[in-house]
C-alpha cells in the first residue's frame, strides 16, 4: 500500500465545509435526521443520499410539510387533541356522540382508536400519565379540564378510561375514577384479555390471568 | 357496547381535513416521511408525533436543511462526487495525491473509504454499476469522463477499482480494466478475504475461497 506522506500528518477530510458525511448541506440533513428517535447515523445517511436522488418536488414537499407542522398545528381547547382548528374536527362533528368521552394518554392513542372505527363518541387527551418516578403528577396532565367537562349541566353520561394497560395508566385511571365517581357519571375501562391472533401458549401470565378474571 | 347510529352510516374520520393520521398538517408529514425507503407508515407516524413535540428550532432546521440539500448540492465535474462546490473539496485539496484515482460506484462508497482514513488519493464516482438486467450499460455510468482523466499528459499513475464485490461490480471493474490497460496505467483492486471480527466458521464459501486464493 502506498503511503501518502502529506496525508499522514492529519485528517484529510476535516476541512471547514467537509465532514465524514460529506459536504455541509449533506451533513446538515444527516444530523437533522439522526436526531429523530430510532434513526441512527447510518440510517440518516442512507435517507439523505436517497433524498439527494429524489425529485425536487418530493424534498420540497417534505420541507414545507415540516414547516407547516409547527405553524398550523394546535391543541383543541376542549379535548386537547392535536388539530389544525380549535375546537377540533372531532369535537365539532355533529355526528359524534357528545355524551361519551374516551380518555386517552396521547394523541397517537386516539388515532389508534379512530382506526378501529368502533367508537363514535368524543375524546379527552391527557398528554401523559401519572408517573411519580418521572415527576409527572396529576397537575402536569389535562385532568382538570376533563373534570370541568363533567361539571353541572354536562351532557356526558359515560367516561371510558382508555389509558395504557400498565402501572402509570392504571394509576391515572384510578385517580380519575376517584374524581369522577362523585359526579354520578358512568365510568368504564377497556377490556383486558388475550389479543386477537395471539397464541395462548405465548401470552404472559398477567394477560392470561386477566383473561380468566374477565371471562364471560 | 353502545351503538352510535349516526356514526354507523359512514366513516366518522373521513372529513376533508381529517384522515386516519389526524389533521392535514400531520398527515402531510406522515405521508412525506413514509415515502422514504425503510420508513413504513407506523414509523412515519411515530416520527411525526415526535416532531410535534420537538422544538420549533429543531423542526425548522431540518426543513431548511432539506431545502438546502436540493439547492446547494451539485456533482463535481471532475470526479462526479456530490459536493457543495465544483470542483469538490477532495479534487481541490492540495494534500490529496492526484496520481491515484479510486473508482467507486456510489458517493456513499466514497464516504465509507474516507472514513477508513487509509486513502489519500482522489476519487471517481461512477454513479452505478454495469447491470444489463436493469438496463444499465457503460454509457449510463461516468466511465467516459474517467478515461478522459487518464488521457495524454495525465498525472495519474494508479487506478484502484473499488467497485462492489458482486456480479455488477466485477463486470464494471472488468470493463474499465479493458479500457485502462492499453493506457499503461497501473490497475489494482481491493483485497478480498475474511472480514475483520468475522468468524471463519460463519464465512460464506466464496469469501472463504477468496481468502484462500489471496493468502500471503
Amino acid at each position: 500500500m502506498p503511503g501518502w506522506p502529506l496525508w499522514r500528518g492529519g485528517r484529510l477530510w476535516e476541512t471547514e465545509s467537509m465532514t465524514w458525511e460529506g459536504p455541509k448541506p449533506i451533513s446538515r440533513v444527516v444530523e437533522g435526521l439522526s436526531r429523530l428517535p430510532g434513526i441512527g447515523p447510518k440510517t440518516a445517511q442512507r435517507l439523505t443520499y436517497y433524498l439527494l436522488r429524489a425529485s425536487r418536488e418530493q424534498v420540497g414537499e417534505l420541507a414545507d410539510a415540516l414547516r407547516d407542522l409547527k405553524d398550523n398545528v394546535k391543541l383543541c381547547s376542549t379535548c386537547f387533541n392535536i388539530s389544525d382548528q380549535d375546537p377540533c374536527h372531532i369535537c365539532t362533528n355533529p355526528r359524534r356522540d357528545q355524551s361519551t368521552i374516551c380518555v386517552v394518554e396521547e394523541p397517537l392513542d386516539l388515532v389508534a382508536i379512530e382506526r378501529t372505527a368502533r367508537f363514535g363518541g368524543v375524546y379527552h387527551v391527557l398528554h401523559g400519565a401519572i408517573s411519580p418516578m418521572d415527576g409527572i403528577g396529576p397537575d402536569e396532565l389535562r385532568i382538570r379540564p376533563l373534570i370541568s367537562r363533567l361539571g353541572p349541566g354536562t351532557k356526558v353520561q359515560e367516561v371510558i378510561l382508555a389509558t395504557n394497560p400498565n402501572l402509570e395508566g392504571d394509576a391515572t385511571a384510578m385517580y380519575i375514577t376517584k374524581l369522577v365517581e362523585p359526579l354520578g357519571i358512568k365510568i368504564t375501562r377497556l377490556a383486558r384479555g388475550l389479543p386477537i391472533g395471539g397464541d395462548l401458549e405465548y401470552a404472559d401470565e398477567i394477560t392470561l390471568g386477566n383473561a380468566f378474571a374477565g371471562r364471560s
